[in-house]
């Protein structure tokens, strides 16, 4: 835990400047735009610590898989998030002496993040260790209206500094990765180009052969007119850079603009990358900083009018969650149906490969509730379009006809993790990727993709099961033996209730999808079951067999399902009777004395209650949420927000609220010392379920969208935002009344606590709490 | 399978040159001294396909460990066995042309090894690019008596060339691992010298600080008179050589003799290192190729007579168990506590490490019965030196009170492996270790090593096995969760039958032990005792309570013990109806689907019920016999063994001889097309266990020597040998009698087919079969 910023209902603060937090803070401020990203390092040089991060979106490195005893179905590249071209870099020479926070004395630092504009602003005075003074402001965007664009104003001001300032823009792709091994460098030299005010690198990613050019062009004002300057333009391999010098006195302002474009050999031909991008920068000179920021802060605030949560009587509370919804937001736009949301979106390395089964299970239902829905099925196309890939992995496996496994970890579709408890058996990841098509189309009514792409996806995964699962002759039942649950502080286990639970539902509910399509669209049904060779009757029979006679294990004498078998086996020890001084396990364990514990990463039998609610009584949802919370160590940032909705189903509002703390300022306020490494961006989206499906109850059953809103003791109001079925429905609950208002023009069913209502077109709706 | 080698008694001999079969030649031909080994790479240049292997004993490196998402626990470093310096080298030039088979005309090529003297040959005639041809005869051993020593003797006969050879004998320390990461040399230079006919290259190994110096000497003969010459001295970096030149006309014989001597720090102080190797060049030198030689051969003649094993009427199985019997006295002589048995002895770097309980549970039957007792001891030392390191690396998994996990592959007693289903789960390696203890006292009656060494490695054990073992109130027994099994097709599993019958097997020998030790040698009880703090009653009544109250996984419908809970829920499928073509299932199937399949990769219930033989019915043998082996695929080198001793318990002869089969020819007939990369030394021991407990039915029962020979229909008779409690007694069975004859002057009482009788001093004893 380290807790240094500020409190603050729409901005994130750093005051004061400690060279320990650095490399938290650029992730924390990290700004982004859905197609690139790029931490807060700072623009001028800066010889401290420093994690440098400049982001493109699509854009990986396969790096080869090195394991001590290679197995069988191991893959042989795994995905590394890149680290691009710099394109802030402006170096700054005073009389000699380069600007550098670790070499001066720096005193009014302060940094802010606005989340409402998507501004990243920062202000500092230096010392020089020449005696004089300079006073510095930057603000930094990643334009989310033209989204190749980032933009920089730097402002200095002479204290009581005379002499020449030397500015140096420059563009360098000689950049590392933090993970690389041996130092490799992951970019080879394309070319460089250096002339007057403009800098341009193209660079080429070893392997995977991504191309890249990043242009900027730098133009300097002195107290408010734009200089006419001669520039030094120079380039090396990688590096391109154009150099003036300004003379300042006292009181003199200088601001540097900076415009910078990145494009991709992932949107462009690479013949036309040079082009492109001259292009860009030239609708940025010519839009300019102002009309840039204005149509950028328009754009933000249209995205918190369907997306903000509003909590009245906590501010750190009000900022940790508007925090996530930024994150959210600038990680994933759904503007391409290529691009997927990695754990760290944009802001560090970390974990690889760009999509986990995170997106599907934590992600979609943030997108589905606050964005229109084609943000939501580029999520799904995605997945559709990797179908390929996933077949050839089940088939490299040992599977067969036509049966898909979807990667754990991936950037193309290919699986890039590699180790064999995570990669061959954490398999209950096909599970969330069918759910979400149900999901999709449970929440924006739209069938007609499961005609499309779902039902194909749907039966290939359903193949999967039905081969993965087999016949018990000892206790005639279906069993699924050798899994990792999403609890992954077990391997290797018979029978996860979790995953049994979401195979068993993914076969009937793709036989439900073949029932509708078969008779909504039977000759698109025809052409999709002879193209898959889909033997109806066979394979659902065998499906029917197995969901009729599955094994679940559960313990009758307690009341609840067992995560698998023979869990009861173990020492049975609760987290309170932990020491504290022993927390996180996982830093001081070993792995072995974890698997063995009865702890659990993150209660996947709560998982499944979660999804499937309807089918379990209240007592049943009880009994079992408080078996496994007080043996749950919520070490997996995708853990609490699951209980929260639980904890608050049943009533136990205190419980819901301590876990929701956890969850929301996880990052801001460092909990488990690792921020520097990047945010937690799909674990975000939980935070955001935790109040609107927990504290609000909010649940789509039937074609109907149900709230029923509690309010935590600690809050006098909060307000979320739902769009469903074209309506967008703000909803505020206080102490004394729920209020839904319709902002379209589209009348909503809603079943209030229980009863229906109906929420007129541009009306509202109150009711007591 | 590739079956090109002649079968022989006792020699292993290849015939004609082809090159795809050079690196399978290189281990099979492999030379060794116990302090080093050399693969049988040629003297001279080759260019084509080859693996260099020159290893000494004890030095070894240690890469660090790089692993996906890191777990504590792991080890830093694990070793891998490191090539050491060229010291072989010749390179030959024919007027310009340098002799290299890669790229002359070869004819007539033998290679030949000589077990019962240890004497390397090869013999060819090459048609050089000239034209002319010279006919070339080598013989290479490392001798056994003086084992710092290589000695090469190298005759090249002109058949029809005429003109000057150029010779230079050189040393190469510049040499490569072939499992290095990224092409990284490990060894750094220190010194070169080369003056007239010696070339000395001292290097030094990175990281571990390993210096290894190597010597050579050169002598050149011309028709049988000694030549003297000038040589060309020189050196570069880890490298140094003596050219000379000599003038041939057909008809003409050149002998080269290369004398050379690796010393290393291991042994010697490192300012020592140029005079130890100088005063045994000199040594070599003044003794000369023939006195060496004899010495060797007599040293080997002698083993042979301890350790032979006859087997008349076929020559392909006693090629095969000479073989092996060569082999494992190459690898291992007893004369170095710090040294002990690596997988692949010095005939390849896989595995790295040398140390597995490989050593323990097959290696050790092995060197009891054919050598002194001193041997074995030796073997025991090794680990009981451990202990501290065995103590930390439980520590560091979160064991206390000095309880002791020893390592799973070591080089210096730390871990050096880093799979964590190996590392920390496949822990019964601790009983094999302590069951040596038992093995060793049984065999040789040796009790003092009991209380001297014995007894504290028992209690770190035992203190291990009361920490891992965990009461589960479900079923009110003690139970043993997340292991794996030496079956290593099964990964954290709980209750593994053999894991658990070691580990209480462990605490109740302990117990008998702690009694001896008590009553024997008070005084020595109690300093032990005090050392390692033992609460004598309160941990013995721990491990009593566990080994009252275990858990032991059975199907009592069937009679069997259970591999582990739940087995047999896996589908019940038998190797006999697996396809051919997908077998070997590691080769064929991935990870995942061998895991959950009910396939077995070494049967370890069979390996419980193998050492604890004694306690369980003929009939539960044969049940849990036929069960297990019809679902064996016997895909470790190591379990054929105990399958044939258990086969021809139960009086099926004919499985016994079929599995025997598989385990006496592995490499010399290349079973798993692998042999290229090494030999399966250690497995070899299983060889010997087959046909001496398997076929001879040799146990060791309260002090006494058991015998009931029984005889493979394909053999006329066979013969073994036997050291036991100061006598040597060797067993001949044949159709009609068995014959055991005492060599020593010391009677003893055997109890043969049940009978007891005495072999009188120097007498003999026949009985029929």
């Amino acid at each position: 835990m380290n807790k240094y910023l500020k409190t603050d209902h729409w901005k994130i603060i750093e005051e004061g400047f400690n060279k320990e937090n650095v490399t938290s803070s650029e992730s924390i401020f990290s700004i982004g735009n859905g197609r690139m990203g790029q931490r807060a390092n700072f623009e001028e040089d800066y010889t401290g610590e420093t994690l440098q991060g400049s982001y493109i979106a699509g854009v990986y490195y396969p790096d080869k898989t090195r394991v001590g005893w290679w197995k069988n179905g191991y893959p042989e590249y795994f995905a590394k998030v890149l680290n691009a071209t710099n394109w802030i870099g402006l170096r700054l020479v005073f009389n000699g002496e380069i600007l550098d926070l670790n070499n001066v004395i720096v005193s009014d630092f302060r940094r802010e993040l606005n989340m409402y504009t998507g501004l990243l602003l920062r202000s500092f005075t230096a010392e020089l260790q020449s005696g004089s003074s300079v006073s510095v402001e930057t603000e930094r965007f990643l334009s989310i209206v033209d989204d190749n664009i980032g933009v920089i104003k730097y402002s200095i001001k002479s204290v009581d500094y005379t002499g020449n300032i030397s500015i140096a823009s420059y563009v360098d792709g000689d950049v590392k990765n933090e993970d690389s091994n041996y130092n490799e460098k992951f970019w080879d030299k394309v070319s460089e180009s250096a002339l007057e005010n403009e800098s341009i690198v193209t660079v080429r990613t070893k392997k995977t052969g991504f191309v890249v050019t990043t242009g900027a062009r730098v133009e300097v004002w002195k107290n408010g007119e734009k200089l006419t300057l001669n520039f030094d333009s120079s380039i090396k391999e990688k590096y391109a850079e154009n150099k003036t010098l300004v003379a300042v006195l006292p009181g003199d302002e200088i601001v540097i603009y900076k415009f910078a474009a990145n494009i991709s050999s992932f949107n462009h031909s690479e013949s036309d990358l040079v082009n492109v991008t001259k292009a860009e920068l030239d609708k940025a000179q010519s839009k300019h900083y102002n009309k840039m920021f204005d149509e950028h802060s328009q754009a933000w605030a249209k995205k918190w009018e369907e997306s903000d949560i509003t909590i009245e009587g906590d501010v750190a509370a009000q900022q940790g969650i508007r925090f996530n919804i930024f994150q959210l937001n600038q990680t994933y736009t759904g503007e391409d149906e290529r691009l997927n949301i990695g754990p760290k979106g944009f802001t560090g390395e970390k974990y690889g490969g760009t999509t986990y089964w995170d997106t599907e299970a934590y992600c979609l239902p943030f997108f589905l509730a606050t964005a229109e829905p084609k943000v939501s099925k580029q999520l799904l196309i995605y997945r559709y379009k990797q179908l390929d890939k996933a077949i050839e992995n089940a088939t490299k496996l040992g599977f067969s006809n036509g049966a898909a496994l979807f990667p754990m970890v991936t950037a193309n579709g290919e699986e890039c993790h590699n180790e064999w408890e995570i990669t061959f058996e954490e398999i209950h990841r096909n599970g969330a990727i069918a759910f979400a098509v149900y999901n999709y189309i449970r929440h924006t009514g739209d069938k007609e993709y499961l005609v499309d792409y779902g039902l194909e996806l749907l039966i290939a995964i359903s193949r999967f099961w039905s081969q993965r699962i087999t016949y018990s002759q000892q206790i005639d039942k279906y069993v699924m033996l050798g899994v990792t649950g999403p609890n992954e502080y077990e391997n290797n286990i018979d029978n996860n209730w979790y995953t049994n639970t979401i195979a068993c539902w993914c076969m009937e509910y793709t036989m439900e999808a073949i029932e509708y399509v078969k008779t909504k669209e039977p000759g698109k049904y025809d052409v999709l079951s002879g193209k898959i060779s889909f033997n109806e009757s066979e394979e659902q029979a065998r499906w029917r067999g197995i969901v009729e006679n599955m094994h679940f294990p559960e313990n009758k004498e307690l009341g609840i399902f067992l995560q698998q078998d023979n869990y009861m086996n173990k020492e049975q020890i609760l987290v309170k009777d932990l020491p504290q001084s022993q927390r996180p396990i996982n830093q001081h364990w070993s792995w072995d004395r974890i698997l063995r514990s009865c702890f659990i990463k993150q209660a996947d039998t709560l998982q499944g209650i979660y999804l499937f609610e309807h089918k379990y009584d209240i007592d049943t949802i009880r009994r079992n949420f408080e078996f496994y919370e007080s043996r749950t160590v919520h070490e997996s940032s995708l853990s609490p927000c699951v209980h929260v909705v639980l904890a608050a189903k049943i009533d136990d509002m205190q419980k819901a609220y301590d876990l929701y703390l956890r969850t929301s300022r996880l990052d801001i306020d460092d909990y488990n010392n690792e921020v520097a490494e990047g945010l937690h961006i799909t674990s975000m989206a939980g935070t955001w379920m935790s109040v609107v499906q927990g504290f609000g109850g909010m649940r789509v059953i039937d074609n109907k969208l149900y709230l029923s809103p509690k309010l935590p003791d600690m809050w006098k109001s909060y307000s979320f935002t739902i769009r469903f079925r074209g309506s967008v429905l703000k909803v505020t609950a206080s102490k004394q009344n729920v209020t839904i208002m319709n902002k379209t023009n589209v009348e909503l069913p809603v079943i209030i606590f229980g009863k229906s209502e109906i929420v007129e077109a541009k009306g509202f709706l109150t009711v007591k709490m």
